[in-house]
């Protein structure tokens, strides 16, 4: 339709541990193949694309950087290139960009100009959480962070937790890992003992560690997730929204 | 804590593309020292485990089946061997098992039995059509299926278009392949022209076919998704959803 190049997605391993491990051939040798890359941040863009053997030089690269702080003004100036036939990589710090990472608006204005996406398989941190939690993944809401300030907290806690038992849907949140165990702790205390919390923390990491119970049964053990990077998630157990979704879920 | 064995949640190749295109090198090698399998569908976790380089004869190799139909009692007796030390993995038909696959109560029983469960990176259709959509990836929701019946269907396309406009998160959903063009026809003849639709079909298969863009952009267009696997998302443009998350999302 266009001479265009193509945006291509790139997730990059979570945590540190070597690209050929998480992430699979395919997204390694398109990887291989780009010389310009939008990133959140160039230096751990670099190290992974050294690991993910480019044979390339470093000077036979172009980086240009993509994150929270953006300025609209400059996605336009991003994707010039590709406008112009060039194709180019799309990298968050750890993961999946564009899903609680930077880079939708990015993939929103490629669209705009008809620049082909394609989007590659690798780690996602709150896939990986679901499926290990045991909860409904027939459907489920992702919030992103909750507020911080207590009152405010535990507030979107009880909601989120009404939500789960009036929908049967999973219910599922980060937090900035050093705030972990004060969400944690608020949860299991404000929580009802028969609501399931699942702590996914440190996922696809050697340290990986995941915990899921109701919260009655978090109250008698000692936790700490103290500054490791985590899923949280909430559900409702009901024994029928495995199954039958077109009548549960019927709105 | 106990002797029991690790259950490991294993993707499988979404559409007919070599194992280890789509599948990290972590989890294929976890296959190829596993001999006891829990499978959707046990002809295609066959085929894959054969493409993953297992070395093993099919003699060598156990498989239960758990599908969508599968009556409570089993699950604990497909969970004994595990009980007992030995390791095994849970695989669907294509794609992440237990989102939007079944598998999640095979899960849930394994953390009752105090069994540990590794989930591991593969392909997954919802986040892969999310970060291609160009949509809110910082706050989403996904419905599974819609209603079949055209009233229905109609009213939760309302209902989900409202929310997409009052949340600013991405609704994601599915629909059995070959009523996609209806389900299509649908959101496009009853939604707002501005609300802006995502269909990613064929995603991760060298068909893939990604189109995003507002409503009624789409009206102007010619489309056939038919019996093509697809995601479908919607989503109400609102430049300020990438960011301030915290202020935005505050409950």
């Amino acid at each position: 339709m266009n001479n265009a190049g193509t945006l291509y997605l790139i997730p990059t391993p979570i945590g540190d541990i070597a690209a050929e491990q998480t992430i699979p051939l395919q997204t390694l040798e398109i990887v291989r193949k780009l010389d310009y890359f939008i990133v959140e941040n160039i230096r751990t863009a670099r190290r992974f694309i050294s690991k993910a053997g480019v044979l390339k030089t470093i000077d036979e690269l172009e980086f240009v950087v993509h994150d929270k702080h953006y300025d609209p003004h400059d996605i336009g100036l991003m994707l010039k290139p590709l406008l112009k036939g060039k194709d180019g990589g799309l990298l968050s710090e750890a993961g999946t960009p564009c899903v609680a990472d930077p880079g939708g608006v990015v993939v929103a204005q490629a669209h705009e100009w008809g620049i082909k996406v394609v989007p590659l398989s690798g780690p996602n941190a709150i896939i990986l959480a679901l499926m290990a939690s045991g909860f409904n993944g027939q459907a489920f809401r992702f919030y992103g962070y909750l507020p911080i300030q207590e009152n405010d907290c535990v507030q979107s806690i009880k909601s989120l937790e009404q939500q789960a038992f009036s929908t049967g849907e999973t219910q599922i949140f980060i937090e900035t890992p050093f705030r972990n165990n004060t969400l944690i702790e608020r949860i299991i205390k404000h929580g009802h003992p028969d609501t399931f919390l699942c702590v996914a923390a440190g996922i696809s990491t050697p340290d990986e560690k995941i915990i899921s119970m109701p919260i009655g049964q978090w109250r008698t053990m000692a936790f700490d997730f103290h500054k490791i990077p985590a899923v949280m998630l909430i559900w409702s157990a009901n024994k029928n929204v495995f199954q039958n979704k077109r009548k549960k879920y019927k709105r």
